[in-house]
């Protein structure tokens, strides 16, 4: 099926499914809307800081990659997103059993896409947020051959 | 060796070596001075993005952390530090063999200790910056027991 | 009155008052209340950029004002609070009668309050977002002889 | 003389000259060079925050606009920039007699124009860095009619 004709949802599967860097995170796509993305992950033995809690950077990569396909369902098909920047403040240790980030367009523009998110860690069933971020997004041709 | 007195490279070698995503990464300590450090990683078949590029979390993680422990370098022995936020500007695609990332301290305050940092990707000998970042550590106890 | 038992928002008001640089704005506080302010303002002849919109600096005066008012909501009274950073994305030119910036606290620590926020430009009755903001404050102890 | 051969300095003198908000500052353009622009201003009596000191908003106009003249230095005449956003750590208060802001570019892309940026304070001929930026400027055309 052509990229650009291919429904939104699977399209963002497909893409999904080839970030190795998600599969290391054991990552599953949770939610797609028009403008907002859900990604959730266990908190994995294989990616923890210095005291046992999961590593910034394994929540960064959670809430970017939620924020990028928020932004991926508002631009048209057959076009690609790449972060310009992002922003992140940790508020609490990454602990718990799973971490679920979102991401959600505030404003899609032509030539940015400025997008929020947040991650929480959910232990026994209740939840907590541990990160907040707000960054910018923009739609790029996909790479020759992909 | 109590902690307040070990040499601090040894201090910050110890504690690289306790924070399993850095193993996942195969990242490496290459450099540890005051108010700076160096850590470097092979771009992995594991921690790819979609187009074959390597992960913004992955870049963010490796500079985060060289930004973590260049603040640790100027702060008492016996304290640890925490990223409170961190901003990311991506330039360039995370291409080549591998990516060397360097974290500076701009000023250390009591309470606030303020980075920056670069990511570049080295290819075949020539480097490339790809990410530079901006952000605050706080000093913190370290946990009970650790 | 003792600062440490005037009621918030006289506090506020009486803070608001010594800020010279929001009278240089005519900047008017129009709601205090638990982790949240607004602050409003003209758009004023003498506040404008090269083109006439409004200068992203007196944007960004109004919203880091507001957002270090809604985390001084939050915090023991007899203490001040400090912007520590504040990242802004600018959405829209500052265009139009009146801009109205939001601050709300998103997690208020004992040395950190996370805040965001947002700035809408108001004409001839209509809203629209030109920025939002997230950032950091600290609570400090006021100067010697305040 | 059109805007396009007009020489770069006496088109950002120009474009300078047009900012009330600048004027409001009483800030002047201190250098401007390839990628690089100072713009400085004395820390005035209607300018202050609560206690005094220089307001954050204040601050972060100057090292905004000098980032945004750097941008502007090398892109292709007749286009303009705008702040995409912009992220700003605050060292210290802005006390002393003149703030020196310095705007630098460390990425110009076609789409995208990375800059980083210090402000300092002087006080009988000391200086001390209180603030650090990094942001993203976008090339823009002038508005219709300019």
């Amino acid at each position: 099926m052509d990229t650009a004709t291919e429904p939104l949802e699977s399209r963002i599967r497909a893409s999904f499914a080839r970030q190795s860097m998600l599969a290391t995170l054991k990552a599953t796509l949770d939610e797609v809307a028009e403008g907002r993305c859900v990604i959730s992950a266990p908190l994995l033995p294989e990616t923890r800081q210095q005291h046992g809690a999961g590593h910034a950077g394994a929540t960064f990569t959670l809430v970017d990659t939620a924020a990028g396909y928020a932004a991926l369902t508002l631009i048209p098909p057959g076009t690609e997103v790449m972060t310009a920047e992002m922003k992140i403040n940790l508020l609490s240790p990454a602990i718990g059993d799973r971490l679920i980030a979102t991401g959600e367009v505030v404003r899609a523009g032509r030539r940015l896409i400025v997008v929020r998110g947040e991650v929480v860690a959910e232990e026994a069933g209740r939840t907590r947020t541990i990160a907040i971020v707000q960054g910018t997004m923009i739609p790029v041709d996909p790479p020759a051959g992909a």
